[in-house]
């Protein structure tokens, strides 16, 4: 995939930069972490510091350091999930602010004028994500009223270097998925997301629904799964044909102390930890596994030391890049079904024998 | 001054590793910063992770993943200002830890071991911290102990690698002073720090007795002043012939949003940062002040990001190294002095001038 900011080899992994930072990386950490594309919020950036800010730095690569691909969500998914909604109408959405309950109108004009201001390489359409366990009804009329949404967002899109991508909505009712596709296909976007299957739905239904999809979107754009990042449900959405997803598990496993390796996730504040002085991850090259022992690490997650949230943050974000970079490696060789099976084999069973 | 991990210059900063991390930076970044030396804790690494833990890592040098010079206290001075003491006597302090309110008992023989195996480059003798209001009679009863503590701790001492510096206590008064000195030469050590003079007395009575200690150390030794960390007052004692000092103000100004530049103390969340797309400090070359504008790390202090911490806090640390490496060459150039009044007047005009 081309943006403005550099290549990016897909399937990949977008580390979540709410607030214009990935929590305790610098762009260089980032660099080093072997990731492609970094995600911004734009309900967080909306809200603080304002796009005005951000405008008058030349933009969310200007303000934050990072020169490399970005992609912008809309901000929907934060109405829904964190504000208090004050009215849903067909013009827009009026919520109150999760940080001062001060109130705010997004309509799709209003979402893709930010995120033009912003000027990431990728923008979103502006779409609601119902609660997974809303009716049938109410998923058939959010779904039409995401695609009158897209449309008005594809209008109000002027900037020619940046990719607008559309939403699948539907919740995980087959025939209502089917017609939010045709209806975001009949639009055309650069690529597109598939929307609201990771808030919460069982793993199983969700990639019951997502096999559905993913075969009828066009295999010449680029197809986002929006919300997934323990590594393996990473791999059965790419197994799927999805080439980009995000989530902010990673980084936040991190900040509670939770480390992703080879042979499972660990936790360092566990007691076991507190005299284990070798490699956090001895296949993982990063500075945290290069550099400290299991024993340092769980040191400072225990005492809550900020050197610990970064170190955990760079290695559980390498290790997600890495595993996407495994995983080209394997589709490329025409290995990847084999070499997933072993690989989640190796992950899973290491948790099953109970040593985490 | 020659140590097993490297030469130090002085006068020289030492940051403040207090739980084996300089809050958020790595030995990389510590590095970048110019600093010479890094304080160890022994307080708080004899809490957690324990001593038994860095010993089995290999000492602090390998446990923090730091190869250069570096220095822990006695515990002395947090044992009495952060802890509740259950019993002072001849033998000892027995207190309540700060982490769970549990027991403990430090000796002079104690914290002398734990300090050996901790393995720093330089290890402090065992003092009593009085309150600086306390009595005179406190002070000189407090003092002679520190004196017979000082002595028990160079008998338990016994590693050849590692130096051991005496500490000169008794108050804001000079005769006590004087007695402390003498009490502390007539023992020796491989250095001589001055302590008890940074918790909360006034400047200028703090400088006074300073100014009659000082000359009284042999010029041959390293002195050592305690709990200094403002750049005037970094600049005031240097005058008076210290050449080390240590203090965990620019780590915690960093972590409340302030940074050090050369026209003063600035409050990162003050509004008009807000959009001041200039860098943080436009003399300095650190990461934080090359890659970052105010307006990004104002954004990342009023949010709370770890990030943000951690830049301020490698500008800051950077900052006073910066200062102490201007300081030596002026020394060398013989223009200490008159450099010294520029840089104040500089530095609190902007002050006074009403910008902060």
């Amino acid at each position: 995939m081309r943006t403005p900011h550099g290549q990016v080899e897909t399937p990949t992994f977008m580390p979540v930069g709410t607030r214009g930072t990935v929590k305790g990386l610098t762009p260089r950490d980032l660099r080093e972490t072997g990731a492609g594309l970094v995600l911004g919020n734009t309900y967080h950036l909306y809200l603080r510091p304002g796009v005005d800010v951000i405008r008058g730095a030349g933009g969310l690569h200007a303000f934050t350091g990072w020169n490399g691909p970005m992609l912008t969500d809309s901000g929907g998914y934060q109405v829904f999930s964190l504000s208090k909604i004050r009215k849903l109408s067909e013009e827009g959405v009026e919520f109150a602010s999760v940080y001062d309950g001060s109130s705010h109108f997004f309509t799709p004009e209003l979402t893709t004028r930010a995120q033009e201001d912003l000027g990431a390489d990728i923008a979103m359409v502006l779409d609601e994500c119902p609660p997974a366990d809303a009716s049938r009804e109410y998923h058939a009329e959010s779904l039409r009223r995401t695609a009158r949404w897209a449309r008005r967002c594809k209008e109000a899109h002027t900037r020619q270097d940046q990719a607008l991508f559309g939403i699948v909505q539907g919740g995980l009712f087959g025939d209502l998925r089917s017609e939010s596709l045709e209806r975001t296909l009949e639009i055309g976007f650069s690529g597109y997301a598939v929307g609201g299957l990771s808030v919460g739905e069982p793993g199983e239904k969700m990639l019951d629904v997502l096999s559905k999809v993913s075969p009828e979107l066009p295999s010449e754009k680029p197809r986002y799964f929006m919300g997934i990042g323990d590594p393996v449900g990473i791999l059965e959405v790419i197994s799927l044909g999805v080439d980009m997803f995000d989530c902010v598990l990673p980084t936040r496993l991190a900040r509670h102390g939770s480390a992703l390796t080879a042979e499972g996730r660990i936790n360092l504040k566990n007691a076991r930890y507190r005299t284990d002085f070798g490699p956090l991850d001895p296949e993982c090259s990063c500075e945290a596994c290069a550099g400290y022992s299991r024993a340092y690490l769980s040191h400072l997650c225990r005492e809550n030391e900020l050197l610990g949230h970064r170190l955990i943050t760079l290695h559980n974000v390498t290790f997600v890049s890495e595993l996407c970079r495994m995983a080209r490696e394997n589709i490329k060789a025409g290995s990847y079904e084999k070499w997933v099976r072993a690989w989640i084999g190796r992950y899973e069973g290491r948790i099953a024998s109970g040593t985490e």
